[in-house]
């Protein structure tokens, strides 16, 4: 049976939301996995943040692995709800991985944003910037890492079947280190 | 004994952030609860994510209830450590509660930021704005829901012994009903 990773994410957003989930979905199956998309429990209908809540969480609990698009969403910092998702799989003890289009560190990106130069130590509201060389907030970073995880970040080019917000390449780097480790340590499920 | 909250919100990153969390613990403890706070486990000296995050991690796993500071940070969503938190004690069935300095709907930032009517689909690159009017993304505010807690939410003015990121109102506020409904139905830990 074909190891099943929730493909959480800023994804559901996006305009061709559904297109980039079969997507992505497609290239779960070419690695050997089956991808679970929070919208595949969602029909168009469903405009009830209780019923999607529900659902995105029984489909994190049927999940092996997650996977998670942390490319930065309407701020420094991954989307709030694929954020929410990451503390909860890794508090039910799941492998969690992560992927991003950004490349640059949080602390250049919120320097960046202000302004300001990479070295300043807080930001332009006086707030401390994290001066850890991570990609976001450490709480992201450490609890991949401490789950055996890793973070994959590749630059986004524009193209034909690239959005930046999906990060494209780099979900497909951080598939390819999951399927490397798995066929290495020959961890299947039951 | 008294009940443990974990003191969970951005507050770490404000200049004044050990003054601030003491203040919050006595607050706490004018509510008969004892309040947990991230930098109690960490002296000025630790610099190192991976030991932040494991202290933060088994406070957390003290904690008989997680109250989480919701209030915007860097962005029209809650700080992206706080969301983590908020996920792992949520899946460790912890009942949730938040408090927010904004009153504002997330939908209603995401457009302000923008320059775009409260009620246009989506925000200025396109991505849909959620449409639940709720005060951030759904995963949190569902979250919190769905354990049986509530968000207050309490416009901040400034003043002698406020801060806007603290939120002190909002938490007052929320520690008031926590404190009601122990009272109301006589939950106390062993």
């Amino acid at each position: 049976m074909a190891l099943k990773i929730y493909l959480a994410g800023p994804d559901v957003f996006l305009p061709e939301a559904r297109r980039v989930g079969r997507q992505k979905q497609h290239i779960c199956r070419e690695f050997g996995f089956e991808g679970l998309f929070p919208l595949d429990n969602n029909n168009e209908a469903v405009a009830d943040a209780a019923k999607i809540f529900r659902a995105n969480c029984s489909l994190m609990l049927q999940a092996d692995i997650g996977l998670f698009n942390l490319t930065p969403f309407r701020g420094p910092s991954a989307d709030a709800g694929t954020v929410f998702e990451l503390g909860f799989l890794f508090a039910r003890a799941k492998p969690v991985y992560g992927y991003t289009g950004a490349v640059k560190s949080y602390r250049e990106r919120v320097a960046a944003a202000g302004g300001l130069h990479v070295d300043h130590p807080s930001d332009r509201d006086g707030y401390a910037i994290e001066n850890f060389g991570l990609g976001d907030n450490l709480m992201i970073a450490r609890a991949i890492e401490d789950s055996g995880g890793v973070i994959t970040a590749v630059e986004e080019t524009p193209g034909e079947e690239s959005e930046y917000l999906a990060a494209f390449q780099a979900f497909k780097a951080c598939l390819k280190v999951i399927s490397e480790r798995i066929n290495t340590t020959d961890v299947r499920t039951a």
